[in-house]
């Protein structure tokens, strides 16, 4: 099974795909969509567009995207909602499954504690996919979410064979 | 020429589609798309399909969204942003240049003060376009998003026409 992880930005649209076999964990590729310039309704298209050609070349069967709030101001947070609406749409209109995670379940996930900084989800992301070339440090972010769900996917369908 | 004016909302989004001729504004639709049940990915899905239908059968030659903020909480302006994400998108995918106004623009524009109230816009717009059947609050809001677009359209041709 493949599994498709986003972390939403408008400027930077990072992405990862893995296949998870049982316990194993592959890397299959990951990137940043980046939209800086035009206008806000072509920024949307290409972080779309560029989505849809991920998810049409790397065949993901589910996708997550993180669970992000911008509690600062509330333009950034609208900003943010853009981005993260067009994250959503992408693997949903594929017809796959769309799973939602807090930052902090992502981290717990990757790191083992709520509060790891961004170096230690990379290092982790590294440590758990060997040999990878990253694309940056939103394409960790969204590899690091891909694993969080691969491990809650994996819970699940254990869960399901244990009652089974 | 005809505009489609959004009001964006996760539940309810708004939209109407007028004729500019001129001076002359005609009413050619106007609705609300639905989104109440299911997950975010779906919900995002359903508006995003009912506004490519909604240009699909009233070919708009322009669009123009809300721009909106919601300054209460974080997670209202998050859901809004993910909703203003696909009104944008969903004309820009379609080749359509989309304009943004602030809610007090639209006000101003439709009613002439920018603190009018809701009832004030939907008497107005039921006054440009007379023996208009509204399908509700978001779709007034929607059409006088339309008119204000069209009063911009119309300003920016006759500074066009002058400097000619």
């Amino acid at each position: 099974m493949r599994v498709l992880g986003i972390d939403p930005g408008l400027r930077n649209m990072g992405w990862g795909v893995i296949a998870v076999d049982g316990p194993r964990l592959t890397h299959i590729a990951n990137g940043v969509i980046r939209s800086e310039a035009g206008d806000l309704g072509a920024r949307l298209v290409t972080l779309y567009r560029g989505l849809c050609a991920v998810i049409a070349a790397h065949a993901p069967d589910a996708a997550a995207v993180e669970q992000t709030f911008v509690n600062k101001d509330a333009t950034g947070t609208l900003k943010l909602g853009q981005a993260r609406g067009i994250a959503m749409l992408a693997p949903a209109e594929a017809g796959l499954a769309v799973g939602e995670y807090a930052p902090n379940a992502v981290k717990k996930a990757v790191v083992g504690v709520g509060h790891a900084q961004k170096g230690q989800i990379e290092h982790m992301v590294r440590f758990q996919l060997p040999g990878i070339v990253l694309a940056g440090p939103d394409a960790a972010d969204a590899l690091a979410i891909a694993i969080c769900h691969a491990h809650h996917l994996q819970g699940r369908a254990l869960r399901i064979k244990v009652v089974a």
